[in-house]
């Protein structure tokens, strides 16, 4: 997953584009990078690693101009290297751009061979890149209707931030599966994945981009267009269920509100009768936590203390230790756990490895009952559109019932919330304005090319879009 | 501050330390050590930063032996380098020597003068050298003896791990400033600050070390002694209050659930009739604040996220940022808080500047009313027992009525905890078996020598021991 | 400058690269890079600074397989970056591909632009991407059908090795501006710019590639051909008078006997009579000072001592230090130099202002004559065919005569090496199968692109080739 | 091995030490470091490394004052530590001092076992620290009083350099056993190793200090004493021979005039009759080689090449190379070696391993016969006073005649100077002022403490002083 961030018009681009991309850190730990335009050219910075040790004072000061794009991303297995990091940028006939891009192509494979059978090179492994080609290659006259061009050939999710010497674009697929936001901030014009990007930088939120809006800015002003064709929305749920910080506003509400509100859901749906206390799988359960306390009346507390100082790899004893990766991360509060009946809620499960960590370790810190809540449904599906879950092979919920599950996890029951539950409390009932895919396996797009994923991940359910 | 941790008798001694170590890192961030024995000599490895990042395999493969101390030691502005760091090894006349201590000597510089005066020579700042010293120049025949004959006398607070080619010696001040327990792991014995590293490695809590105890483990075993004077006790509040990890057991009661109780005492103390919610000041206001929530019956809810990615510095934009460095940390969240009477808790306020960005922050983002409530006293007096407090005249507290405060930090109402429901609320009614000198000015101690942070620190009001 | 390095056949192929490529750091401090391939897929590490830093034993373990190639590249200012370091590596319809280039294209620039107005991106500044891109967009079957179409678009300089999953494949240009020498190690080619790369690792030296051919090594073979028309031969003489190491063989001869020839050459043709001593500036002045010393009977000695440890920048003091640049990099011995008049042998003038420094430096140690005397013709004009020269206005030859020179260096005399005496040293009386173009203005390539810097570089007299 | 640097009186006292340090590099690779004073405290920067990696413009800055010493340390194998890099700093008695030594002291583990047995701590395994637990534990009331008594108990050789907050105080023992020159730069004096270091920053050359000679710099000036009772000289012989750089003026003689003397004794003692051509072993043979050539009429010409960029350690393949780690450093030039009667002079042979390798490369690039000449005797004994020689089993002239060593080696003869051309070619016929004893065996000293070193050096013959 990736967050992306975009100034324009303020002297100090650069600067607040490394606020931002701070704020939008959760999206993306394994590399992050920066593009400055100073109107004449671009200048880039990209490194591995964290924000706030990456953007030292002399590297912003060797980022100048009044224009200025960026980017988190990721690590995903396997892909981790400087050279998948963004903004991309390159030279073309009509000059420099540089790209940053949330979200994942359906169809970046088939275009990458057809545009390769055209005398391409690709130098990174990004779906990105395939963008980019094809806008270098468009006959068209500006720069907005190459990027116009380009996208028509394009299939998936993507928000997407162009910068070239005199100009900024934003678009976002006709879905809208990924969020991106609009800001004022005194004279400039700034675009963010997340609403908490704008608040840290004290610029105003003026509202979210449409699905398939082009927002152009340059010293014309900003302006604005819907040059695709119309499309049902697919807005990403999981943005909802775990992705997004609590603190954004996003698809128009509240995260931490919806977050709570499947907690209440959750508890209607999957209520634990006799429970002494309600804790959460901190730090994503713990709106759900709340909102399941509230609405059940079992008193919320804290049960697992979050470490924050896990790093990447720890050397385990050979004498190994019970649920070593989960230790490493959360503790176990036993006074609070001794004796009781406990509700945990957590935002889902994956694999079900950590579930099942986290059920013994409460259990081996005295609680004689462990109730597993989960706030959303089974996740049965890969997302093709930019989460990083695994193939269909490993997501537990696509080979086990519900109660298998509990088993495997060693609870004493498990609940998710249903479907229809899940699209009350985004205030979707009919559920024709969310991606669910990830749930129901009901996919928007026709047409897939998950690449190399592509023998884990197996053929999904189509619908048509 | 600083945490320790020594384990003997296991054949991964350094990487059961390590993983001690990290489990105690919230105690010290700067820099971190484990010095090993193989029975034959002693091996040390430390280095600035995060104990995650030191240790990686080949140094701990470096670390060989069966026997392990090590140690995390916290910034203090100023003595931040290498040399500083724990533990400290030594040659001297009966072999080699390594220390790890926790807690903070008050005649360290009386005494550093008369061992300069008699030719020692100092090469670090820490007042953990002056005890290597007058061990060194012990004319008694045993390391124990050595050990007691030093520490008869030092005056101050210290939790202390020796380690020689063939020995751990484990020593508390007769005090019992700072906490030391004791642990088992099949055939090995552990020691470390708090619980919370014995359960990462699944070794059994067997006791704290009384205050004034010595624990001697060598190839004949495990003895214990209490070599000095008895004395009143003197164990430090402030560990309950803020210091220790939530899920710890210290000084025999549980500190979440102290935490918790301090919550619903400042409920019963400092009321707030008609609030909407409560909220903490994450993490570490979290207990008390569900406390607060229990006692009161006010809901409890997340008003401000923390981030997980706090760097060291930040470069703030010269067009600058309100509340720029709690915002780096902290995002409120405007749905919660919107139109609300909050009842927001802390643990306590030092300077209170960053008290006064949080209640900004918080009507910044919608709430009408911010009633600051803090779950322990003013805090008044420095600390000179190895809690990292700045000087008398920095903490607003020794200078500004509670009126006073509130107005400064703009908050609606202020309300504290009481000593007597703080000592209540650690089952100390009497209050003779804490340290409660950052709140009442009661230093048990008559000797002090801060040192450099003299001139800084008003001379406070002693009382006898 | 660039060295390139390759072998197929070896079970240790990247081992050996690294070794080779040390071999060839003269040729290139900037950046390293190695691709191996394991038959299946191409794997890189690429990085700035110095091969025996950048190649640690698991970097060499991550880039297994029986192939790789090796590239070192010269420290240019303002290009020194990452993404401008080689062996580049991209994916194409026909797979992998990658390619280490030395020397320097004339038309990139015309070709570039092209590309562009075709759809290409580029994502470096290097020439190279051209060719690259050129290959991609060939439309003939074979690999090697597709470099030969994609080099007959191009002029200028190249020796080339490209390597994919199943090829290595190594090029000429038709002039043999930059050299290219087989090898053989048991029952693995070898392919490297010198000699010295062959002898450090055992391996065979078969032949000098020759000047347009084309080498192609898999599973069947070495396979040879000359696929571009026949061309006058250019190779550069200045590889013999300063690029290559004095070990090499080169081009057919010697490079330390022809630097020692033009030494013999110099003294026959620029005299010293009454001198007491031939010194070098060293270490490339040492060779040609010995052919003086021999040819004149003037007794050779060391004057100039070269430090071992100089570093990259250093900070000068304000006070500042006459001299400072040349002076961390080389000590005059006073006492081989007192009193004494001295011929100083270097082997180019290029700005003057180091030939400055020396002389005054000796002057300082004593030398009561300095004759400097230069073992090669004046160095007037910029080379476009891979040397890094400055632009002609910097080149104190372009616009000052001999005399000038003498007087601005402060020397008592100042002579070269005639255009003629050049010639005969390297065994080409006739001067028509070397390229002389810095000393002669006699370029061989009718087609000029050399980029950014054409504006600095004035326009040079062209001959047909 | 170890050069110290130090001045007074300067404004950029830190900068300058940098710069003599880096003139002083070739005396110590391992670690760097500087202490400035700036009147009141003392600063100071160390690190493994070299001088031009480690001192940067911020760490310059960030040790301001008007004097400072530095030290550079040579890599003595297990010994390579941060925490024995130089200048050694301690707070003690009389404020702050600072030390930085070259040599090596004879009884050090003696008086540390003493000063343990009084409770000294230790936490190097610098004998340097010895020195300091002397000073401090001194009762004298002057700094260099108390230096003085210091010194009166310690045996071997030292120059030393002591600053404190107001003080520089330097001092060359008895035997003058390792060199140190004063200089004067404007208002500022100078200390140093060697000459070359006053050179570079252009400092005037007044003269070496006497053997015995103790100079105090402060505000009142520069004052001089000889406190130490009289000895007969012993100046290291081996400076000349290999460690000093060429260019300085060492014990009264230039360094490069006493090499070509050795090379020209060498050729009168050990002629080769019908040689073809004189070579040297790169960089320290040179001299001597000229000196060979000159006197033996046999011409001097260039048979081995030197890297510029050998790194620390390199990988080599498991099918292994010949000579592999000398081919690293040194290329053979075929042409001139090729059918050649060949002299190949060296400074020395210690384990012999290096030299075999030589001969073994020379004639496999042809040279028909290899005669071997050393420019200085056999070295049979360890050195105890600084050298960084290693035991005595280990050196090969110690247990082999002159003849078996040709064999081992495979050169077709072999030939030293004499101890008394040795003698001759310094200046000291009667060999009563230089101390030979790694040539002799007899050391200047009645008193040895080797330490850890002690097993596998020998016991030495001694000589009464």
């Amino acid at each position: 997953m990736c967050g992306i961030f975009g100034i324009v018009g303020h002297p100090e681009a650069s600067n607040l584009a490394y606020l931002g991309l701070h704020a939008l850190q959760h999206r993306g730990q394994e590399s992050a990078g920066i593009v400055a335009s100073d109107g004449e050219r671009l200048r880039a910075h990209l490194a591995m690693g964290h924000v706030a040790d990456i953007f030292t004072a002399p590297v912003i000061e060797s980022l100048p101009g009044g224009a200025a794009i960026g980017h988190v991303r990721y690590s995903t297995a396997g892909g981790s290297r400087l050279k998948n990091a963004q903004p991309l940028s390159v030279e073309y006939v009509g000059g420099q751009m540089s790209v940053a891009h949330n979200g994942n192509l359906v169809n970046a494979e088939e275009l990458r061979k057809s545009l390769e059978a055209d005398g391409a090179i690709f130098q990174s492994d990004a779906d990105t890149e395939v963008i980019i080609h094809l806008i270098a290659r468009s006959k068209k006259a500006t720069f907005e209707d190459k990027v116009v061009e380009a996208l028509s050939r394009v299939k998936g999710a993507y928000s997407l931030l162009f910068l070239t010497e005199k100009k900024l674009v934003a678009v976002r697929d006709p879905f809208g599966f990924r969020p991106l936001v609009l800001g004022r901030l005194k004279n400039s014009w700034v675009l963010a994945s997340e609403t908490t990007a704008l608040d840290l930088i004290e610029a105003e939120f003026i509202r979210e981009l449409e699905a398939g809006e082009m927002v152009v800015i340059d010293e014309d002003g900003l302006r604005t267009s819907n040059p695709f064709p119309p499309s049902r929305l697919g807005r990403c749920i999981f943005e909802h269920v775990y992705f997004a910080k609590p603190d954004s506003v996003l698809f128009g509400t509240s995260v931490y509100e919806t977050r709570k509100e499947l907690g209440r859901q959750l508890a209607r749906e999957q209520p634990v009768p006799g429970a002494d206390l309600v804790i959460a799988v901190p730090d994503s359960g713990v709106p759900a936590a709340i909102g399941y306390s509230q609405a059940s009346g079992i008193p919320y507390d804290v049960g697992l203390i979050r470490s924050h100082y896990v790093g990447r790899t720890f050397i385990e004893p050979q004498q190994s230790i019970r649920h070593f990766g989960v230790k490493l991360k959360l503790s176990a509060v036993r006074q609070v756990l001794k004796g009781k009946r406990v509700v945990v809620v957590d935002d889902s499960i994956v694999r079900g490895t950590t579930s099942r960590k986290i059920v013994k370790m409460l259990k081996a810190a005295g609680a004689v009952e462990v109730h597993l809540r989960i706030s959303s449904p089974p996740t049965q599906w890969p997302c093709y559109y930019g989460i990083d879950t695994p193939s269909r092979q490993e997501l537990i919920a696509s080979s086990h019932t519900v109660e298998e599950i509990a088993r495997y996890v060693t609870a004493d029951s498990l609940g998710y919330v249903s479907l229809e539950g899940l699209g009350n409390a985004v205030g979707d009932r009919e559920r024709t304005t969310f991606c669910t895919a990830c749930f129901s396996g009901k996919y928007l797009t026709g047409n897939f090319a998950p690449g190399s994923a592509d023998e884990e991940k197996p053929t999904p359910r189509l619908v048509s879009a």
